[in-house]
């Protein structure tokens, strides 16, 4: 039991940083460019896709933040109140369910719009960006390896919240829970 | 155990059916407009995200129809064989978690390329495409909203085969199988 409880914490400890990294990375990543004698910005704000990936991993940061605060208070009574303790449970795996998929969303969708400023999309005149902000799309590759790492150690940390609430049902009776 | 078993089957049922319309929507989803006397013709094969978003949930709805058949041979020896039912429900938990993240990214990014086509980036010189290819865009939005209700009900069936796995373990011991 003290085995897997200290894998989750190193796990939420190496997703928060993972995630804050993300978001630095996504949100001081700047280039200006002069091009026909205008000077113009890439900035994360241009993409819808990198601004919703920005808030939302900064909410997944957050969130593991408050787990890991609520597992030093509630490691004390554990063992005392089965009931509330598998209403937590269940709180906590839908909680860690849905930032896993929606983290691991919000980067894909940052993928995507990535992909098209490396190939655009000849058919529809979206041109190419990464010609001109080399930089800023090096920076943003970096920014989005890490966010997937962090996705991945989400998916990992809901992975263990499953088991530790799946595993007090019988395995015979639906939804019975067993008698320790 | 029955009761969960069918809700299993139609959840599957009602996946594969979803994926099949998805991939309809999105494959037959075509619309030539003529532009400074060219013809241009939208399809899904323009953008990278919506080819990507076509094989994966046919990949999907393949491994979906896999599954009920799996589910039909193995239902007659599930009691006998403790071990082997436990190995198989390792693969089928791992396989369903897999598919349930890739068709929920599949899924994000092409919404995240729909959204573009939507609203252009003005900064990049991305122009709006719906605005011209609109009963294309209208058609690929309901694509996009049967995909999402086709990955959430992977989400159940991942959520499904997490209990189905997880409550064969004993909640004291780390990864010890129960006693029956």
């Amino acid at each position: 039991m003290v085995g897997i409880a200290q894998v989750n914490v190193y796990l939420r400890v190496s997703a928060v940083l993972s995630f804050v990294l993300t978001v630095c990375l996504v949100g001081l990543d700047t280039q200006t460019k002069i091009i026909f004698f205008i000077a113009r910005k890439a900035t994360y704000r241009e993409l819808e896709a990198l601004r919703i990936l920005v808030y939302v991993d900064s909410a997944a940061a957050g969130y593991n933040l408050l787990q890991l605060c609520k597992g030093l208070i509630s490691a004390r009574f554990e063992g005392n109140l089965k009931g509330a303790y598998i209403c937590i449970s269940w709180i906590g795996f839908l909680l860690d369910q849905f930032a896993a998929y929606i983290t691991f969303a919000a980067n894909s969708a940052a993928i995507e719009a990535a992909v098209l400023a490396i190939t655009g999309a000849e058919e529809f005149q979206w041109m190419k960006l990464c010609n001109r902000y080399t930089r800023f799309c090096f920076q943003m590759g970096g920014a989005l390896l890490c966010g997937y790492v962090a996705s991945i150690l989400m998916a990992l940390i809901s992975f263990i919240s499953a088991y530790n609430l799946f595993r007090n049902y019988s395995p015979n009776r639906f939804l019975h829970l067993k008698k320790t």
